[in-house]
């Protein structure tokens, strides 16, 4: 059970020498995943080393150009590496179009097969499973339809305590199963083992919310309450509350007003506009309601193991 | 007169951190172009601090993803930097398409007028005129429909050497025309005062030929014949050609022997293959054919006075 965050990129939509639109390089539990690929995301990977074929799996939260215009850029990367297995792209309605074309155009695509999961949803929704993680839609509000994305652990079983379990002759290889499955166990006296004695609790498992773009929308709280780490959009500072509200963003107060009531472990805010020099203060703005708040800044790795 | 071109990528498709595909700024008799936009072309024009709002045509050479996918997000910006002035973009057809498309599901485009012009012709053909400038396409042979683009100053008409004409009180003002275009002057006594004597020549014009991506492809030398400065792709190194000619590149020996043959004064390569660690090696080969070769690297500027 481990959380391994590596922000590629984590500015708003103006271009600078020293600014890089919205990517992140998650590993959780061992699985590899790519949210959001603003253009120049390939570069900022190869930068941060991260493997290309180990991901199999990209979750776009919108169609606004610095989330999604670095995606056909990877894709044709991964025809010229030979790619052959399956990659899913997961995203808005008109993803798939606008990048099949794109790639029919500039005559990229090689042999492996993309699978788009277009979204149209305005209700949180499972879109991804496996054995070690599960993927529901954090629905957003944004200028376009939008969607965050919560990551979570699949909980382990209960490991079996075989030192305990040894102190007791009469337990047998018979009752793992039910133990395991979390019962007591009542021995010939009468006497009463209790669970919790003949197990060891699997760790927690960790989960991780990404949110952006939004605007302040404190009905995401049910959804992402007491996550491990909350990435929260904060592109304004709280000056330019009325700004954030019409161009449907969120000020850096705001991002930590949901961390503070959705009680998560830690929030990492991003997405700054260009207009401010000094991102330092952003962390300022939230830490007065929310102290254990982190800058995104590209090649920045939040762990939790 | 003058010219002034900033290499703002010169690499191939394969990302690298370091690597950027291919984008130029040329401004040439003081009118801006660009010439290609692959992705990451607007973080690169920030870093070598080109003025967006100079540009006014944008030359894209072929559809493949190096050269331009970066086109859109810069098409975005010019929306956020509230644009209003007509944008001309040539290149080949389908790009209108591709384009519109992405701008309209990004919901990005502002209100300035994008015109394209979109080309289908095999032959050159003049495509751009002003009072300064003109351009014309230089057909290559890629994998796909592909123009280098050769742009060329207007010639300047004769200057009158005041100086000079004053020595002849019988020449007036009512002669000037006749010597700006080029005519002699036949004096009262029969003396004739030859128009050079007259005159000043106006600067050379200057030449600048973009030629990637291509094979080795001779007959676009009557074409390009005596530019004053030559860009043209060599991914390869002559130990490469047979993988030049199945990939349609060219090697730096082949790129070197357009520039000999076509009488250039300067060649700058590009478009290296990621395979080659030490660029220096295209340098060394093509000089062996063609001496004044230099390599073209990321904020790297040519200058013709």
């Amino acid at each position: 059970m481990s959380l391994n965050l590596t922000i590629l990129g984590c500015h708003s939509a103006t271009p600078r020498a020293n600014a890089f639109p919205t990517s992140q390089y998650l590993v959780i539990n061992n699985k590899h995943f790519l949210i959001d690929c603003g253009e120049g995301t390939q570069r900022q990977m190869r930068k941060y080393k991260v493997g290309f074929s180990k991901i199999d799996h990209i979750f776009i939260s919108h169609l606004h150009g610095d989330h999604f215009y670095g995606l056909v850029g990877l894709l044709a990367t991964y025809g010229i590496l030979s790619r052959e297995k399956e990659l899913h792209v997961y995203g808005p309605k008109d993803i798939k179009e606008v990048t099949l074309l794109q790639l029919k155009i500039s005559q990229s695509h090689a042999k492996y097969p993309i699978i788009f999961h277009e979204l149209k949803s305005k209700e949180s929704e499972l879109i991804y499973e496996d054995d070690k993680v599960s993927v529901i839609t954090i629905p957003l509000n944004h200028r376009v339809y939008t969607n965050g994305y919560l990551f979570t652990e699949k909980e382990k079983p209960k490991k079996l305590h075989i030192q305990n379990i040894s102190n007791y002759k009469e337990i047998g290889k018979a009752d793992y199963l039910n133990i395991k499955a979390g019962r007591d166990v009542v021995l010939s006296t009468g006497e009463i083992v209790p669970n919790s004695e003949l197990t060891i609790n699997p760790k927690k498992p960790i989960s991780y919310a990404f949110c952006s773009d939004t605007s302040y929308k404190p009905n995401i709280i049910p959804i992402i309450q007491n996550v491990d780490l909350l990435y929260h959009e904060a592109t304004f500072l709280a000056d330019k509350e009325d700004l954030a509200k019409k161009t449907k963003h969120a000020t850096s107060k705001q991002a930590a007003q949901i961390a503070k009531d959705a009680k998560v472990g830690q929030l990492i805010i991003g997405h700054y506009s260009g207009r401010y020099k000094d991102i330092s203060l952003f962390q300022k703005e939230a830490k007065e309601i929310f102290e254990n708040t982190e800058l995104a800044e590209p090649g920045k790795i939040f762990k939790i193991e």
